[in-house]
């Protein structure tokens, strides 16, 4: 039942059975507000989603089905579209038409310039809808949930920059270009079998890759300069030997010393549910935001080389993906923000 | 607020800060019909929980203290008691005497024989108490929960064996040695700082211990025989380089082939909300489990050798530890079993 | 140049890039009286070794190149196959056909009889050649192997399996069903992409698998009866979560303690300069064979239970696959049977 | 039997028994000049080598003694001392003043002025000695260690460091801070009981430590300005959950573009045996390097952001600790650089 006795809202998840919509399914099974009417899967069609995860045996009693529109909208009033980039845009756009509204965790919506959608993937198929699409990362953009049809949940890595670096930006500090060394866990990568996910491939290994040329930069360079940064970031990320969570380290050059960093993360932040501020002395780790949907922040501004450097820490399955998606349900039907996030961090 | 309206119970952890008392803190800090009224911690004495765990900020906010039993008696109605054996003891009686009710999680109170404690631990402090504890595995012993004044939650390798073995036990199954040949994660030996469960030491290693002379030995003995056993088990422990989980695979000769074992269990755990009963052909996993208080139970009849096999996966801190500990809370307040156990395990 | 001034010895691997041909390659790159003549690759064909693994650039300088067995005949003369099973076999006809000899680490010629193979496999496609292999396990056939031209390397598990069991069998002590529970790391399963073997599946997980169907049963119980056994193995395999390692622990029913057990090992592998013999309170642990051709050896008889308990450690890509074709080799070449043998365990 | 048909040298090594310590006994256990002398070890004084560490089982006969300097320095000539920082200059200076030629692996005689060491550790034991000491970080220094009485080996994170950035340092193009992000695995810390380093609290996690704070930054600060850089470092260490390695990312404002740097690094360190030059496209990844004295290096100039990123990996208790001590000793010995050296990498 939910918490303020309102309606039970239909919900659908597309790519149930990937990594992400795994998690979605884990978080919406225990939302007091939402009914889980259809899972999709291609796969896995026709399969329980038992038998693919048997962690949900007795917990979700359902039957994996193809995702077609149709039958979706015909079940559903929101969509969690889990899907890979490309293969999104279409659906959703059948999805809108017919009165869905949808929760995209694809790449397809979140850049607003299709030209950049086409440098860095393809050209766009439905670039119409990318003016109408409402960048889900409630802690900035939470005003303009409520009306959207149309939610692009952030990236994965975008999110622990950003939610470290806008209120930086926002103050004028990002005036030389930021470093975001970031190291991610493999679900990052989703579930397809690839040999350079092989466990024997990434355990006991760590390696940085896509230097400078990742997908993710222009999402977050996008971002930056929306809230007022004047020089572009340098992303790089990095192939973390764990299965969850998102650090990045990120430095700039500037002359803001730690109180008014602190400062600043303070009023950026105050009153937010999933925010965790981290004194000057207790950096982040992984492991306290481990099935949540936090973000844990850290700052310190170094003297000797005039660098502050500001440490973020997500679940990339939580506040980078699913976690966020839900949260961005919650605003958007004006349900508690917590609602179904509340449960602590899994440690160890 | 409760789930049934009822009334909320004051609990107390002493030692909340081992990998129990911090799992217990999680499961609890999400219970609707307790308010967790003291945290003790002799070595984070005076410290806030969130400082030693920070995945309690902004959900726990308390100070650790220090078990005095006169201002613990003073706050709570029941006491979880996750202390190291031994030690746990001497409390227990204090706070019983003080009219709390508690929840051992220690093996003080496991064993009825106190010569039996004292050939595999030391002289027993309270053997006096010994008649009186209540073997905390609700799915053996859920009718002597309610009255309890003290609850001895079992151990975890016993867990894990008992809910396989059991049911065989009291179908006559079990008239030769059994072999337990457990694997289980690093939280099982706590959170002190010994080199062999160093990072460096334990990664990417595997080996067995205490071949035949495990604590946990008799434990498992008394209640396969109290269940009809009539031989003895041969427990053998493996360490895995995970952090939660233990998988049992136990061997037993019998004639009694896949079908009969398939109806004993589903016999055994009809109506179980806990027990995951697996089919032949998938064999339980770990991961189905971690955070949960689960056991997912598989079996399968060897013609050729003529030995069943069955399989149980629990995670050690949950339906090992902690999570037996809140179900057993649950029964004995007339809760519903399930309530703040419900959240689907964590995976990947 | 050879340790005993001898010839140089031209080997090529065809199969090179799977985790069993690159340990291969690691192991002969040191190997003082061998010359690597020829490296095969069907997934890299044309690229160089050290872009597939740049662990061996500066070390190995070599392009990858179809198996073609009129290529591989001109170059060398001893031939390690390290292909999949049912491909290995036709090709290893051919080489025999063209005079090299073979050592091969595929499934393909180590049972002896053709029925048996088809009820694992398919219809052996040269069953002729079953007569003429020889097992690789020099502990038990080291006299065949200096004339062979074909030599079978025994699977992993069996070879754990073997080296713990043959002395019991020979004494006659197997005369009830012996159960092994084993546990491998990930790279026995190759290096192929499955979505089973991804870094998030694995990770933080541990499972059995083929219980009592393994295709690695037949072998083991092939070389058990052929030891004296005359009771059958129970064989049931888990899947940990490490890179390397098998660790295999044994049980059967039996009257002989502790102190005849350790004359039994002592007397068996006297001499043997890969096997380690642990004492009865130190069982083997997988580190310390990690990287090596040794298979540790731990026993303990319960008086309880009255069963024997043995613990082997094996490098499931050392002593179970490329350590012991190199081992295989010496000895077929009258080679120190520890050249590029002798490197300690990579610990920790 | 040396290479050379030289002379053996006698060598000790204090402190055997941590990971340090260990691996040095590791490869040198396979070098043909050297014979080891004599072990010491504190924590297992009278124990055998073998017993600690299995590996060593049949490898290695020794029992590990009291570092009594007379005593060592009756039988060795050379002793590599692997003792915490503090302790070793005292025994140092003792050797030395008995005849021997130190190879010191602690934190002591690393950094060249007294005030410097007095700031981040103590007052010095031995101030007159650090004039004397050679840094043994063979690609800078290599001429100076043939005479050296007293050779410090390089800390493991400034190992990682300056064999990326010293190249651009004598270039000049360290003009402004470059940032050293760099990940480490748990061997880094040593082998001493620490809860914040078992098991349960490293897996699954990852988190930066003493950002701006560590020891190793005055050390790589030296270097630096040594070279010709003009502006300071700012280092930021985390822990990864690995056993091995380290991996530095790092970045600096430059106008050198990709070929000047490639330039730059290929005329750095033609002919050097242990540095390994990554393309632009495939930066290095721990694992190539692990068990290795190698250092692999990649970079990448980033035009949008004017940074070049240079990425470098080591084995943390290869090149970073026991390797390059071995080094050091080839080269202060006159033998072949790479003897006990050659082996690759164990991957995977």
């Amino acid at each position: 039942m939910p918490p303020n006795g309102g309606p039970i809202t239909r919900v659908a998840i597309l790519g149930a059975t990937g990594y992400t919509g795994a998690e979605l399914l884990r978080l919406l099974a225990g939302h007091p507000a939402v009914e889980i009417a259809l899972l999709s899967s291609e796969q896995y069609r026709e399969r329980s989603v038992a038998e693919v995860y048997p962690s949900f045996a007795g917990i979700v009693d359902a039957t994996l089905q193809a995702p077609d529109p149709d039958r979706v909208a015909a079940v559903a009033e929101v969509v969690f579209t889990a899907l890979p980039h490309g293969a999104a845009a279409p659906v959703v756009r059948e999805l809108l038409a017919r009165g869905c509204r949808v929760i995209d965790l694809s790449a397809d919506f979140r850049l607003r310039d299709p030209a950049v959608y086409a440098r860095w993937y393809a050209e766009h198929p439905a670039p119409a809808l990318l003016r109408e699409a409402v960048y889900g990362l409630p802690e900035l953009y939470r005003e303009r949930l409520p009306g959207a049809r149309l939610i692009a949940v952030p990236g994965c890595y975008p999110t622990g920059a950003l939610l470290g670096l806008v209120p930086l930006a926002r103050a004028g500090l990002l005036r030389e270009p930021v470093i975001i060394d970031a190291k991610s866990g493999t679900t990052g990568a989703g579930r397809s079998a690839k040999v350079e996910q092989l466990f024997a491939e990434v355990n006991e290994n760590f390696r940085p890759y896509a230097i400078g040329e990742h997908r993710h930069s222009p999402e977050i360079a996008q971002e930056l300069a929306a809230a007022g940064a004047t020089a572009p970031p340098l992303f790089v990320p990095h192939l973390l030997p764990v299965s969850r969570g998102i650090l990045s380290t990120m430095y700039v050059r500037t002359g803001a010393t730690t109180p008014p960093l602190a400062d600043l993360f303070r009023q950026a932040y105050a009153g937010e549910p999933f925010i965790v501020l981290r004194g000057e002395h207790s950096p982040p780790e992984l492991r306290e935001v481990r099935g949540t949907n936090r973000c844990a922040i850290g700052w310190r501004w170094d003297a000797t080389s005039r660098h502050a450097v500001i440490v973020t820490a997500i679940d990339n399955l939580g506040k980078g993906a699913a976690g966020q998606a839900v949260q961005c349900l919650n605003v958007a039907l004006g349900l508690p923000e917590t609602t179904a996030l509340a449960t602590p961090a899994l440690v160890p």
